[in-house]
C-alpha cells in the first residue's frame, strides 16, 4: 500500500459511500471520467492536489486515476476542513497517498504539504495556493542552492536532477488566484497556472450557488440559529457574498451588506440590501458572515460594539477575515459545541465564533454541494489533461480556461438536468456579426 | 432518582449543554420563567407531557418545574425524534420521569407513553394527541369497568379511586387539533383541551418560519443536495407548505405545490408557484416535501413515474404522507446513511426517503429553532397554568388561546429583538371602532 | 335614456373599449354571465352601486344587467378613481343611471350618492360604506319624521310609502366593513349586508395581489421613480400592507413596516423586514405607502423629519392616513404633475405627495387588474343574487358569503388558468375526519 | 431661434417641467453639471446627439451646455420613444437644433438622423449606432467622391472641406457597441467609441435595475395585466433579460427563460427560473418579453402556439425580435388602445403586441428611471469631454471607460444616497496585493 497519514484508515468504508453518493450527483464529470478512461491522457503523469479532502474531491481524484494518472498525492488545503472517512477511503480503496487529517495545528497541515510534494508532480491541484507557494519556495531554494543537494534531500522535495519538470498547476480560489497574480506580477512565478477559479462554469456558480446555500448551512448545523427576522451582515459583495446575502434574504434575514468596492456596494444597495460601515453594522447584526477574500474585516473596534448572542463566522478562504486575537483580547473563551466558541467580551455581552473562523460551509457542515462541484472539478479534470498535454510547453503565466470548454460543460450539465435550450440560426448569427441592420 | 427510561443516562452533560444554548434564545419563556418561579402556581400539580425530546422542550420542562410542579412526566411524540442527551438531562439533571430514547418501535413508543401516564396527571401537554387519545382510552375504560380494577392496575395507569382528575390538556400541533376536533364532535372528549396550536404566536410562526426553515435543514444535512436549479415539490400549501416553499424558493428551487383545497392552490399560483396534480409533479420534481396533514398523498402511482435521483422528506406530523408500502413494493431498499434509505424502483430509477418518512426537520435535523419555540412554549406555560388554576372547573371542550395573551407574547418577543412599534392614539381608537367618518 | 351625470358622454367609445378588454380578463365572472342571462335572477329588481366606476365594474353592471336587473344607479366610491370614459360609456351603451365623474368635491360626490339613491333600490353595492351610511341616514330620517313627507320629496329618495324595501347591500372593503360592523353594534344596522370583502377569494387576493402591484403602479406613473435600493416605508401590516411590502421587495426596494399591532409587527419582523415607529421610519424613508384603515397615520412630527424629495402614498380606503392638514401647514404647494404636488417643508425639503392621498392604484394608475376583480365581483354578482332571493327576509346583521361559494369561485379561477388540483380520496376524507390513527 | 422639428413646441412647458423633475433625480449628473459650468471643457465643440428624447436626455442636454459646447443638434433613436413636450422644450428653452417626433416613419427617422447630422459634430453620442452608421456612410461617400461634391451638398452633411474632423463618439448600448465592434472588427470604424454601455455603471445598473422594472412598467400601463400568477417568458438571459425576469418573479410571476447560451441557461435555471426552448414557451406563456438584442426570437411556429388572450413585448434594441411579420401573416389586425394591437391567429386565439414590438419601456412607459439614467449618463458627460479633450487624437477603436471613472460615478452615487461604505486599511491593501500570507 502507498505511503500515507489519516485519522483512522478504518473509516474508509463510510467515506466510500460518501464518494459513492457524490458520484451519483456529479454527472458532467462522471461523463468526461467515462470517455477518458479510454483514452488515458494522465498516462505517465503525476498529480499532487491539495484541495480539501471531501466525498467531492474523492470523484474528482477518482476521474484523475481513470483518466491514467501514474501516481497521485493528496492532502488538505484547510486544516478543518478534512472529512476523515473521505481521507482513509482515499488511501485504501483508491491507492492514493494522502496527507490529511481534521484539526492538524499550523505545522502539520505544511508537513502534510510537503509530504504530498514528494511525488514530485508534474501538475498541481491548488486552492488557496498553499501547495504552488510552497512549490515555490522549493524550487526557488532549488535554483538558489543547486550544490547544496543535502538540504534539499532533508527536506524530502525531488524536483530536481533527474526529477520531471512542473508543466504546471490549477488553482481552485479567488484567493488563490488573486495571490498568484501577485506572484507573477512580481516576476517569480516559475510553472504555468489554469485559473479554473475564473471559468465561468465554476466562479459563478459554485462561489454563488455553493457557498451561498453551504455557508447558512453550515451556520444552522452549529447553532441551529432561526435565520428568519436576523439581521445577517455580509462582509462583501463578490461572487460569494451575493450568493450568502441572496440566500440569506431567501431564508427571511435582513441583510447588511459591508463593502470596501464603491461599485458592488451599490449594487448591493440596488439589490434592496442596507448597506452600512463595519462598525454600524457590528451594533444590529445578529449573523456576521465575512466573505471579502481580504484580512482584518472585523476586528477589535467591531466585536466590542455588537450585541449579546451575535454569531459570527467567515466564508472566505482564509481564517484572517475575523480577527482572532481581537477576539481573545476581549476575554473568556468556552467551547459551547464542536463548531462554536464563545466569547464573553468586557461589555458582559457573549459573541459565538464558528469554526474558528476558518470557512464554515467545510469546518461545519460539507462544503459545497456535490451538484456545483461537478463543473468545477470537470474544469479541474480538463485543465489537468491540458497542462499534461501540454508537456512543459506552457510559459509561466496565469492561463483562463478556454470559453469553449465553459460552454461544453454547460450544456452537459443541463443535459443532466433535463433541460433543453435554443440555438442560433444562420441567419441570427450572422446578425450578430454585422452592423448593417438598424432601426 | 426518580423512575426514567433513556438510551445512555451517560449523555446528560452534552444534553444540559444544549438546553442551556436553546435557553440562551428563548427570551419569552425564560421571562415568564423568572416571574413564576415566585409565585409558583403550579404548586401541587402533576404534569404529563408528550412532545418531542428536543433542547427546547428541555426549557420548557425547567419552567414548568421553576413554575412550581409537584411532578413531572414525560415521553417522546415521535419515533425518531428524541435528542438522547437531552432525555438523560432531563432525567439526571431536573428529576424528569422521562421515558423517551430515538429510533424505538411502535411498541416501544406507545409503552412510554404509558410509563408517563402513571404519573397520573392533572394537566396533559400533547403534540399530535397520541397522548390524549391513550388517556381517553384509559379513561374510558376505567369508567366502563369501574369495578374490574385488576385490569386497570395492569396498565398502571392511576387516575381512579382517590387519584387526582385530569383538569385539562393542551395540543401543540394542527393534526393534533383536528383529531380532538373529531374526537369532541363525537361526544367523546373527556377533558377540556386548549389548541395552543391555534395561537397566533404559535401557528403562525412555528408552523411558517420554524417548518420552513428546518424541514430544509433535514433534507441538506441528510443529503447535502443543491437546492438551487432543483425542482421541489411541496405537498399542501397550509402554513406548513407555506413556510417550506417559500425558503425553497428563497434558496433557489422552482417550486410546484399540489393541493386538493381550491383557495390554497389559487394563493399558491398567484404567489408564483407552480400548481399542478401531484402524478404530474411526480414526473419533474427533483425533491418531494408533504405537508398536508392528511395521509397517502405519495402513493404508487406517483413513485413509480419519478426520475432517477428523487428524494423524498415528510414535514408532516405522522409518517402516512408518503406511502412507504407503496416504496416497499417497488423494490430493494439499502441504506445511504443514517437519514436516507435508497429504494430501487421497478423502473430501475433509485428513490431516496429521508428520515423513514417521518417529520425530516426532527428526523435529520434539531426541530424548529430555539427562537419559534420560545413563543409555542411561552403559550403553553400560560395555558398549562390556566388550566391548573381552573381546577378542574373547565368543561370538556376545545379551547383557544386568549387573544390578548397572543399579542403579550408577540410584545415580549419584539422587545426581546430590540423593534418598538406605534400604538394607536385614542383618537384613532375611535375612529376604528366608529362609522361616520366617511370620504 | 335614463337620467345621468358624467363628464363627457362622447367619450363613450372608448370606455366601451376598456370595458372589453376588462371583460377578456374576468373569466369567472363572465361565466355566472352566460349562467345567470338564462335565469335571469335579478328581474323585477332595482339596484343601487356606490363603487368606483373601473372598466372592471364596468363588467360588473353588464353581469347584473344581464342577471336581469330590472334598473341600476351608480355612483363613484372616490372623488379621484373614476374612469370618465367607462362612465360615458355605462350612461350611453349600457343604459345605467351613473352619476360619476373623475375629481369631484366633497360636496358633488355626496349629491352623486343622492342621485343615485333616487332610484329606491332593493339591493345596494357599496364600497368603503358610504352610501350605505347615506342610506341609513335617510331611512332613519323618514323614520323620525314619517309625516315630513315634504322634506323627504325634496331629498328626492323615495324608499317610502309604496317604495320597496331594501332587501340588503353588499361591501367589498375592509374598512366598510369595519364600519358596518360598528354600526351593527351600535344596533343602527337596519338591512342585511354581505360582507363580500370577508370572502377569502376576495380580501386574500385583491387585497393582497391587486394593491400590491397597483398601488407601486401608481407610483410609478406618478414617479417614475426607481424603486430598486429605494428605503419604501409601508405602514401597516395587514393584507394590503403585506400585499405592497412583498412586491416593493420585488421590485428591490428596501422595506421598513410600522404597525401597532404586535403580532403583524412580528411577522412583518420575520417576512424579513425592518419595524420601527413611523416617526424613525419618517428620517430614512424615500417612499411611504399607508394601508392601515385609521386616520393620521402619517402627522406633522413625521413629516417634518422627511428628507429631501420623499415621496407619500396612500393605498387605504380613505384619504385619511396622511394628513393633509400637516403638509399644508408646513408650506407652499406646486403641482408638479397631474398626480403629483410638492409641498416645500419648513426645514427647506420637499416632499410629494401622490393623487392627493387618496388610494393612489385608482388616483393615479387603473385600480387593481381585472384578473382579481375578476373573483371579488363574482363574489358581489352572487351576494346580489342572494339577497335578491331573500326577498327582504335576511335580518339586519353583518353575512359572511358561504365557504362553498369561496371554493367554487377559487375553482373557475384555476380552470381558467389551465390548472388542474388533486382531490381527496374517500379514505383520505375518513382520515381527516378521524382521530383513532395515531403514530 | 434655432432649426428644428418638433410635434408641438407649445409643450415646451410640460417638458420643461418633466427635465426639472428629471433633473432632481439626477444627482451624479448634477454635481457635474455645476463643476463643468466652471471650466466649460466643451467650448468650442459641436455635438450631435441620437438618443432617446426623454427627460433625462434633457438633463443630459442641459449638462452638455452647462459644460460649454458651441452647438447642440439631437435626434431619437427610436421611432416610438420621443416624449414631444421634451422636444418641444428643447427647441424652445434649451436652444437645441432638435429633430424628433413619436411616431415617426423609418424615412423620417432617417431623415431626422441626417438633419442632425447636417451640424458636422466634433463628437456624437449615440445609442444603438443608427448615427454612427449614417455618420459612417457619409463619410465613405465623402472618400470615395471626393470630387464629387454635388451629390455631398444636397445631403447636406458638410464633415468635409474646411469643416471639422470627428473626435469620436460615445454608445450607450450593448446592441451598438456589438454593432460598432464587427464594423471595427471589419476595419471600417473611421472614428473612436468610448463604449459607455460598457461601464460598470452603466450596463450593471440601467440594463439591470432601469429595464428590469421600467419594462414591466410598459407592460402594465399598456395593458394593467395582473402579473402575479402569470407565465412570464423572458427570451435572454443577459443584463436586461437578468433584470426583467427578477422583477417578474418579484411580482409574482412564474418565469421562464429562453436562451441560446449554454452557461446564461444553467444561471438561470440555478436562480430558480423554468429553462426550455421557446416553442415549448410559447404553449404556456402568458406574457412574452425579448431581451436578445437577437432577431427573430419570436417567429411564426412560436405564435401558432400561443394560448389566447398572450401578451407579446420587446426589451431589446431593436424591433427585430418579435417577427412582425409573422404576425400579420396569421391574420388580422386590430387597435385596442394607443400601445396595444391585438391579433388573431389562424388557431382563432387573440395575442397582444405591446408597442408595435419596439422596446416597450419607451414605447408604452417614460423608459429608465432618472436615478438610473443619472449614472449612464454620468459616463456620457465625461466621455464627450475625454473626447473633445483628445482633439482628435484618439485612433479608431472601441474604448472602454476608466475604471477609476466608474468607481467614482457609483461613489458620488453612494453619498447621494446617504450610503457610507469602508476603505481598505493600508495593511488591507498590501495584503491583498501580497502572495506570502497563507493558511
Amino acid at each position: 500500500m502507498v505511503d500515507y497519514r489519516v485519522k483512522d484508515v478504518s473509516l474508509a468504508e463510510s467515506g466510500k459511500k460518501k464518494i459513492d453518493w457524490a458520484e451519483a450527483h456529479m454527472p458532467v464529470l462522471v461523463s468526461l471520467m467515462r470517455k477518458y478512461e479510454k483514452t488515458r491522457p494522465l498516462a505517465g503523469i503525476k498529480v499532487t492536489g491539495c484541495l480539501h479532502v471531501t466525498k467531492e474531491t474523492g470523484v474528482l481524484v477518482r476521474a484523475i486515476k481513470a483518466a491514467g494518472a501514474d501516481r497521485i498525492s493528496w492532502c488538505g488545503c484547510n486544516p478543518l476542513s478534512t472529512q476523515d472517512d473521505v481521507a482513509a477511503s482515499l488511501a485504501a480503496n483508491e491507492g492514493i497517498m494522502v496527507y490529511a487529517s481534521r484539526g492538524v495545528t499550523a505545522k502539520e497541515y505544511y508537513d502534510d504539504i510537503h509530504s504530498a510534494m514528494k511525488l514530485g508532480p508534474h501538475v498541481t491541484i491548488d486552492d488557496g495556493a498553499d501547495l504552488t507557494v510552497e512549490m515555490h519556495k522549493a524550487m526557488s531554494e532549488q535554483q538558489a542552492k543547486k550544490r547544496e543537494r543535502e538540504i534539499e534531500k532533508e527536506r524530502g522535495y525531488n524536483n530536481s536532477g533527474n526529477a520531471n519538470p512542473v508543466y504546471g498547476g490549477t488553482e481552485e480560489t479567488t484567493t488563490g488566484v488573486i495571490r498568484l497574480k501577485a506572484l507573477n506580477k512580481a516576476g517569480k512565478l516559475l510553472y504555468p497556472i489554469i485559473a479554473v477559479n475564473d471559468a465561468e462554469t465554476k466562479h459563478d456558480f459554485d462561489n454563488v450557488y455553493g457557498t451561498g446555500q453551504s455557508a447558512l448551512d453550515g451556520i444552522i448545523r452549529a447553532t441551529n440559529v432561526l435565520l428568519a427576522g436576523k439581521n445577517v451582515v455580509v462582509a462583501g459583495y463578490g461572487h460569494v457574498g451575493k450568493g450568502v446575502a441572496r440566500r440569506a434574504s431567501g431564508m427571511g434575514a435582513n441583510v447588511i451588506v459591508t463593502e470596501v468596492d464603491s461599485i458592488a456596494a451599490l449594487k448591493a444597495k440596488m439589490d434592496g440590501y442596507s448597506v452600512m460601515q463595519m462598525v454600524k453594522a457590528a451594533e444590529i447584526g445578529d449573523v456576521f458572515i465575512t466573505a471579502t477574500g481580504c484580512k482584518d474585516v472585523i476586528v477589535g473596534k467591531d466585536i466590542e460594539k455588537m450585541k449579546d448572542g451575535a454569531i459570527l463566522a467567515n466564508a472566505g478562504h482564509f481564517n484572517v477575515e475575523i480577527s482572532i486575537d481581537a477576539l481573545e483580547r476581549q476575554g473568556s473563551k468556552k467551547r459551547i459545541n464542536d463548531s462554536v466558541e464563545q466569547y464573553k467580551l468586557k461589555s458582559g455581552n457573549r459573541v459565538y465564533l464558528v469554526g474558528e473562523g476558518r470557512l464554515v460551509n467545510l469546518a461545519a457542515a460539507e462544503g459545497h454541494p456535490s451538484e456545483v462541484m461537478d463543473m468545477s472539478f470537470a474544469n479541474q479534470l480538463l485543465s489537468v489533461i491540458r497542462l499534461a498535454k501540454s508537456g512543459g510547453t506552457m510559459k509561466p503565466g496565469v492561463y483562463n480556461i478556454d470559453a469553449a470548454q465553459d460552454r461544453e460543460i454547460a450544456s452537459g450539465k443541463l443535459e443532466s438536468m433535463g433541460v433543453s435550450i435554443d440555438s442560433l440560426s444562420p441567419a441570427q448569427q450572422a446578425y450578430l456579426e454585422g452592423f448593417s441592420e438598424g432601426t
